[in-house]
């Protein structure tokens, strides 16, 4: 491999060596216990949690129990004794202490990209009138990088709200947010590149402007410390079925600041966030707590297959997260260095620590190579994946992910490239 | 029971009657072995489908396949493999046979608040710059006895596209349409009151004025033949809890004409709605089928279970299920009239079986006695529900409800009655 940091190939490449290291990596892993909780087989190397995380055990029960039970036996009578009707804002806490979120923050529902339009209309409301010279902030910057529904979504919020848009780098929102912006909508990891972003830093910067800024922490929650309320986030949304694993397009979470909530102007005032929701009034009177980012009737069955998936978090200490993260990513990087043939792939994952998500994404050169190579990975199994046109995806999720698994996926990636093109 | 039809107090309340007559309807009932698939107990008569549908007895094994197999043992391989991609149109086409759509017009996904925003949003777009004299079609106009949650999100959908909105009487909403009406948004069944609206005529009399319809089917689907293609209806949106049966908070379905999809301009264009979804480019072109009504990443684990509970449907005719409804809620009408006495209880459901849905709901005498006589019912094992101020609603779902249960609930209900207050 080539990589920013290392130009040459390494000379150490012995197999035994890395083997040793991983096992005794392994041995000395904090949170090695946590793997039996997750439905794994040995054969395969799972590296695509950053897509769909695992299964945790503990949900089949659940689910089956919630299905057969409280569906099959107790029907209607669920929605207050078996709790349902309050359970988006019971694991919108759960979620919350993943993300250093206090209790009463968040409310789980609804899919990501809906949340980015509530949180994204919601603080161009909070901003009107309270630009520069007593105009409007009718401006809404987006993360030139971001994972596209997050920019379609803006896009449509500021058609709707008489904003413009206007996608910026990353590294140069700080000096874009000026007296017209009203909201700053930012990946915390880039998709494509694992890049983190400085949230308290760009936080900060958003806010001396007077703007606001939306945190879309798809691929950071459950990967690393996030800390909304210490560094005083607006508003942040993120899915659940990557780190979280809370299983397919599992409902997705949004947070608002206490203070926040009660000016949160929802676009989507359902029934669900009314301040009296079984009162049936014509007219919608905002709940004042997280219910405010509610919407329609909560989807119970994924809902509760969500609230068991994260039981795994409850004896978890984040730091112990990303210390094993940068662990993990650390020795892929260092494996993939020894084991791949020179030029054959690059890292495009930043080297340094701060500024480094949960996955590692490998530029193939040729470009073309980038699909083949992927699927006989998998065909090998080990499972990555591939976006367009040339990135190489792997995902290292430190509750299940060994360092083993690190040094035989970089292996087999080296021993890929090596049989396709030598 | 007083009733609009006959003020009388029955002169004939033998229970042996009426209980021959429930034995002799079961008998002859054309759908009666549909029961046996879904999780039932004799103990209760339950007369809240229209709130919360049964759970159909294939839901449990195949949900624990989903879980099990397709998340637990090929995880990401299932958006693939699994066609858990493609399962918003499959499972769309599903319900679209239920109500008179033809494959290819009705995706399932999100909330029916989420989706009531994204259709009446997209037909007033369909009408811009269309109204007399050149003008802009402004005016949004909802049935008055609405759900509330479709008028809150009427009202955003106007304050956001710059319409007014203006609430109207079902009955009056034909004459109501004019030239600058974008939309009409009307409720299939009133859920109070179960009336059913005239569906075609109104459609027609919208059309007539050059505006768009919606429809709410969340009472009808499942309940009665709808015939959205065979009307020309141009958007409707619906719930599958309910009469499908589909589980708590259920997925809902948005229908779009086939021939307005590629004139669907949705305010929630997500990157599931993209032409090109894996494309991840940075501008979204509009997928042109009934993709266009899909945002986020769809909620697996309740989709799929609603496929399941989709199987009871296979080898049911919705003309039957049509006439066993009413035969039900017809012997209810009778047994309540002979049961219950006179005065404590007054219909308002119609007693036309054109403007009936598949609910009775019993205004209660005097009002503070609703939520104590469902109470008792309840624990007198008949669930109905109540909803405030004094609406004692009944449900009736073809596919389970016998007539022996209708014919316990109302002898029950007028026990119930005797017993409180006399």
């Amino acid at each position: 491999m080539s990589s920013p940091n290392c130009g040459r190939r390494e000379a150490v490449s012995d197999p035994g060596t890395l083997r040793g290291e991983a096992a005794a990596l392994d041995a000395a892993d904090a949170l090695r216990a946590k793997r039996a909780e997750f439905v794994l087989d040995d054969d395969t190397v799972y590296l695509d949690g950053n897509s769909l995380g695992a299964l945790p055990r503990a949900v089949p029960a659940r689910l089956a129990d919630v299905v057969g039970r409280e569906w099959g036996r107790l029907r209607i009578r669920s929605w207050s004794e078996s709790g349902w009707w309050t359970a988006p804002e019971r694991v919108g806490d759960r979620v919350g202490r993943l993300v250093g979120a206090g209790p009463g923050r968040i409310v789980v529902g609804d899919s990501t990209s809906v949340n980015v339009f509530k949180a994204v209309v919601a603080a161009v409301r909070m901003g009107e009138g309270a630009g520069a010279g007593g105009r409007a902030r009718d401006e809404i910057l987006v993360d030139a990088g971001t994972f596209p529904t997050d920019g379609y979504i803006a896009a449509s919020a500021a058609r709707l709200t008489g904003c413009r848009i206007r996608a910026v780098p990353v590294g140069d929102l700080a000096a874009a947010a000026g007296p017209r912006t009203a909201v700053a909508l930012v990946n915390h990891v880039d998709y494509r590149t694992g890049r983190l972003h400085d949230l308290p830093a760009l936080t900060a910067a958003v806010h001396a402007t007077g703007a606001r800024i939306v945190w879309d922490l798809c691929h950071s929650a459950g990967a690393l410390p996030v800390g909304l309320d210490a560094h005083g986030v607006d508003l942040a949304v993120g899915c659940t079925y990557k780190y979280l694993n809370g299983g397919p397009g599992a409902p997705a979470f949004l947070y608002v600041r206490r203070d926040l909530q009660p000016r949160f102007d929802s676009p989507l005032p359902g029934w669900n966030s009314h301040a009296d929701p079984f009162g049936m009034a014509p007219d919608h009177t905002p709940a004042g707590g997280p219910q405010c980012g509610r919407v329609g009737t909560p989807d119970i069955l994924s809902l509760l297959a969500l609230d068991a998936a994260l039981d795994v978090w409850e004896d978890v200490d984040l730091t112990a997260v990303r210390a094993k993260s940068l662990a993990l990513t650390d020795f892929f990087l260092r494996c993939a260095e020894a084991y791949v043939p020179a030029g054959r792939v690059v890292s495009v994952t930043p080297v340094a620590h701060a500024e480094r998500g949960s996955q590692v994404a490998l530029k193939a050169a040729p470009a073309e190579a980038a699909a083949g190579t992927m699927a006989e990975l998998v065909r090998r199994g080990v499972v990555g994946d591939h976006r367009p046109p040339d990135l190489l995806r792997f995902g290292f999720t430190p509750l299940y992910t060994t360092f083993g698994e690190v040094e035989r996926a970089a292996r087999t990636l080296g021993e890929v490239l090596g049989d396709v093109l030598t």
